[in-house]
C-alpha cells in the first residue's frame, strides 16, 4: 500500500501537516491563519475538555463567561501586559456595513465608527479584573476560582495547524486571593493538574518548572510551565500557570478589606491550556503510518472490521460481533463496527491506522470456526489471535496497557534525548546534531539567556521545580550556578 | 424580610432585570451590549448544553469548530442572507496596535489595515458552506450532520441580559443532504429535539410551528420554530430550525455526484438555540421571591440548612446530615450543606429562594429528637415534616414532582392565556388588556401580517404544525383561511 504521509525522517514539518489533514483533525480555512477543527479532531478536544473541566471542578473551580471584546484602553492599564499582548491583534473599529453606493456588494459604513476600538481578546486578564472590581469588597468574597472556556485571537504571522493559529480555543483560569501564599498555592495546584492531565490522559511526560524572566507571561511575577519533548527534538510548552502578584489588582483598582479590617490589593493567578495540546498529542506519539492516540482520549477506542467474501458470511460474523459490541459497551468502551460494504478491509485497516484507533479487531470465517478474534494494537502494530470468549476483558486490559506503553515510550525517548552538558561548544554541537533537552548550568541573567538564544535559537524551557541543588559554572560565562536548567529549541 | 426584587405586577421588565442580577446569573459588562455570565448562571447553561449535546449526538450529529471571522465578501453571496444579517455587526478592519506617537497609550496602526474586512460571525452559514465545498464530492460524503458551540455577535441597539445581547453563546447546526426530503426530515428531527428539551428539561411548554414569510430566517425556504409564552403575556421564540433548500449550496457552489452519477446542488439545514433560553427559563417559572428552577437544570437541587444556637448542636446536626448527604449523592442528586457559621438561617432561606434551589431541608434540635426533617419546596413554598429515615426516597420523588408541577403550571398558564378570536376589534382589545397567544384566521399574505404588526405590534409567532383544518375568514380582510395561526407580541 502506498504511504499517504511524508515520513518523519524525510520532512518532519510536512509529516505533521500531512497527518493533521489526512487524519481529518483540522484544516486551514478561508480566513488567514484560522483553522477549521474537523469533527474527528474536535472529538479529541472535547475529551480533553471534559477531563480537564472535571479536574478543575474537583478542586473548587467554577466556569463563567466574559465578553470577547476588550476596550482598547484596558490594555494600557498594565504596563508590561500591553507590551506582550496588545500589538498583534484583531481590532474592531466599526459596527455596521451598508450597501455599496456603486451597487456592488457591501462596504463598511464610515458613519458607524466606534468611539473607542475593541480588541478581540488575546487573553482576558484585563476585562476580567475590571469585572472583579465589582465582585470583591471583603475577604469573605475571596477566593474567586473562575475558569472560562473560550476562543481567543492573536494575529500570528506564521501559523501552523493547532500549534500556532490566529484564532484558537482554550481555557483560561483567573483566580483572586486574599494572600500571596494562597495565590502561589493555586498556581502550583494548577500546574499539578496540567501535569497530571498531560501524563495520565495524554500519556505525554512533562517537566514542571519556572520560566526565566525572558520567557515569563507579560504581567506575571512568576510563570510555571509544563514542557514536553517532541519527536524532532524540539520542546513544546503545553500549559502555563501564572502568579500575577497584585499587578492586575493595582491596574484595575481591585481592593478588599482583610480580616484585620485593612484595605489591601487582591492577589491573582491566571492559567491556561489550548488547542495547542492537540499538536503536542499528535507529535508525541504518532508515526509514519498516522496518528497514535492514547486510549483515554481516543474518540473510537476499538474498531471491528469483518472479513468476508459473501454476504452470508457477513451475517454470521455480525451475529458474533453483536455480543462483543455489547460486552465492550457495558465496559464503557467506545467501539465502532465498520460493516460498510463499499470499502475493502485493506482500506479500512489503513484508515483506522491513520486515525490512530488504539485497537482493531478483525473477524473472518476462520475465526468463527476457531472461536478467535484477530487483535491488532496501533501502538506496536502487533497482531495476535485471542479466544472469542475472553475478548472483552482482554481489550479492557490492553487499553490500559497501550495507555501505559505509549507513555513509557515517550518517557524513554525523552530520557534518551536529555543531555547534561557543561561546555558551550558541546552544547552548540549537540543542539544541532542531536537536539532534545539540555541540562546546563546558567548564571541566572537575562543577558546570558539572550546571548544563547541569539547564538543558537535555544531558550531556557524551564527551571525544573525538582532540580537538584548542584554547584556548577554557567556554561557561557563561567559564573557560579547552583542548579541545572532545561535548554532546548522550542515550538 | 424586605423584598429584594421589584414585583412582576409593579414592573415586569424591572423584575426580570433585578432577578438576573440579584440571583447572580449575569450582569452587564464594560463593553456595550455584552454580558458577563456569572458562575451560577453559567452552571445552568452548562447543564443545558450537556443535555442538548447528548440529544444531538444520539441522533448522529458531531461537533466541529469554524473560524469566528467571516470575510466580508462571503456575505454578499447569498442575496437574502446579506439583507438579514450583514448590516449590524462587528467589523475587524486592522490587525495591529502601536504605541501612540504622543506617548499616551496605544492607537490603531494605520499600516496594518486588512485588505478585506472581516465580520465577527453573526451566524456561520457562509463560512461553513464555503468549507463544505471541499468536503463534499459524492453522495457518499453525505449527509454531513455537524454542530458548533460558539459565540456570535450581532450589534443590537437595545439589549437585555440573555434575551438580546451583542455577543451571545449558542449552538448552530449546519447539515448537508443529498435530497430535499432528507433535509426536511432533519429540520423536523431538530425541532422535535428542541421541543423535547424545552418541555422535559426546562419544563417550558412550547408550540412547534412554521414561521410566516415575514418572520423567516434570512436565506431559508422554511423556518420551524418553538414558541413559548412568558408570564407577561408576550411570546418568546426559543429555537429555530431552517430548511435552506439549495440556496447556500448555489451561493458557494457546493455540488455532489448523486447515485445516478449526475451533478446536483446539496440540500441544507441550519438550526440553533442560544443563551436566550436562559431568559426564557427565568421568565417561565420565576416569581416575586426569585428564581424557580426545574430540578433537571438546577446546579444545586437540594440545600440543607442547619438550625442551631450552640456549636455542639451544629455538630450533632452535621452528623445526621452526613448520612443524608451521602444518600442523596448516591442517588445522583446535587446537594449543598450550608453550615457557614457567618450567616443566619433566615438569610440562607432567602438566598436559596432567590436562587431557585428546588428543595430546601432544615434540620434543628427538635428534628433530631423527633427524627424528622423540614422540607420546603421552592415551587409552591410549601413546608412539611418528613421522617428522617425515608428522606432520600422522598426527595427523589419530590424532585420529579416539582419538575412536572412547574411544567403543568406553565402549561395551564398558557392555556388560560390562549384565546381564539375572530374579530379584529376584539383581537386588538384583548391584545392590550389580556395579552397572550391568539389563535386567529389569517389570509396567508405578508401584507396582512404587516398591517397587523403596524396596527398592534403583534406578529404571527407560528403556524402550528398540528393546527387542525378549520374553514374560516381572515380576521382583517375576510378572505378565506383554512387554519388558525398564533399571533402575539413577542420578545
Amino acid at each position: 500500500m502506498s504511504k499517504v504521509l511524508t515520513s518523519r525522517e524525510e520532512n518532519y514539518a510536512q509529516w505533521y501537516n500531512d497527518l493533521v489533514i489526512k487524519a481529518d483533525m483540522a484544516e486551514n480555512s478561508a480566513v488567514r491563519g484560522c483553522m477549521v477543527i474537523k469533527p474527528y479532531g474536535y472529538a479529541i478536544w472535547e475529551k480533553m475538555q471534559r477531563a480537564l473541566d472535571d479536574m478543575f471542578k474537583q478542586t473548587g473551580h467554577v466556569n463563567a463567561y466574559f465578553p470577547i471584546f476588550i476596550p482598547k484602553s484596558f490594555f494600557s492599564k498594565e504596563a508590561s501586559h500591553v507590551e506582550g499582548f496588545a500589538k498583534e491583534c484583531a481590532v474592531v473599529t466599526h459596527y455596521r456595513l451598508k450597501n455599496s453606493p456603486d451597487g456592488k456588494g457591501i462596504v463598511v459604513d464610515p458613519e458607524a465608527k466606534l468611539e473607542e476600538e475593541y480588541i478581540i481578546r488575546p487573553t482576558s486578564e484585563t476585562i476580567i479584573w475590571d469585572t472583579y472590581k465589582n465582585w470583591i469588597q471583603s475577604y469573605r468574597d475571596l477566593p474567586l476560582l473562575i475558569n472560562q472556556w473560550a476562543n481567543v485571537v492573536r494575529w500570528e504571522m506564521r501559523t501552523r495547524l493547532f500549534l500556532r493559529t490566529a484564532e484558537f480555543l482554550w481555557q483560561e483560569g483567573h483566580t483572586a486571593h486574599a494572600t500571596s501564599e494562597e495565590a502561589i498555592n493555586e498556581t502550583e495546584t494548577i500546574i499539578n493538574i496540567y501535569a497530571d492531565f498531560a501524563e495520565k490522559w495524554m500519556a505525554m511526560p512533562v517537566i514542571k518548572g519556572y520560566k526565566s524572566e525572558n520567557e515569563r507571561f507579560a504581567g506575571a511575577l512568576e510563570t510555571i510551565a509544563i514542557e514536553a519533548l517532541m519527536q524532532d527534538g524540539k520542546a513544546l510548552q503545553a500549559g502555563t500557570s501564572h502568579f500575577l502578584g497584585q499587578n492586575f489588582a493595582k491596574a484595575f483598582d481591585v481592593t478588599f478589606t482583610n480580616q484585620e479590617g485593612k484595605l489591601d490589593y487582591v492577589w491573582a493567578t491566571s492559567w491556561g491550556v489550548s488547542t495547542r495540546l492537540m499538536g503536542a498529542l499528535i507529535m508525541t506519539h504518532s508515526d509514519d503510518n498516522g496518528l497514535v492516540l492514547p486510549p483515554k482520549l481516543a474518540p473510537i477506542q476499538v474498531v471491528i472490521v469483518p472479513i468476508y467474501k459473501k454476504i452470508e458470511e457477513l451475517e454470521k460474523i455480525s451475529e458474533k460481533v453483536e455480543s462483543i459490541l455489547s460486552g465492550l459497551k457495558s465496559a464503557g468502551i467506545s467501539v465502532k463496527y465498520d460493516n460498510d460494504d463499499k470499502r475493502k478491509p485493506g482500506w479500512k485497516f489503513a484508515e483506522y491506522e491513520l486515525k490512530g484507533v488504539p485497537i482493531r479487531l478483525a473477524i473472518g470465517q476462520r475465526d468463527l470456526e476457531n472461536g478467535t478474534v484477530e487483535v491488532a494494537r496501533r501502538d506496536t502494530l502487533e497482531k495476535s489471535l485471542i479466544p472469542m470468549e475472553t475478548i472483552v476483558q482482554y481489550i479492557v486490559d490492553l487499553l490500559e496497557d497501550i495507555q501505559q506503553n505509549i507513555f513509557n515510550k515517550a518517557l524513554n525517548f525523552r530520557e534518551q534525548n536529555t543531555t547534561k552538558v557543561d561546555s558551550y561548544e558541546e552544547f552548540k554541537h549537540l543542539l544541532e546534531t542531536k537536539g532534545g533537552f539540555f541540562l546546563c548550568h546558567w548564571d541566572g541573567t537575562a543577558e546570558t539567556e539572550t546571548k544563547i538564544k541569539e547564538d543558537t535559537k535555544a531558550t531556557i524551557r524551564c527551571i525544573p521545580l525538582d532540580a537538584p541543588l548542584e554547584n556548577g559554572k554557567c556554561m557561557v560565562t563561567g559564573k557560579p550556578s547552583n542548579k541545572r536548567v532545561v535548554f532546548a529549541k522550542a515550538y
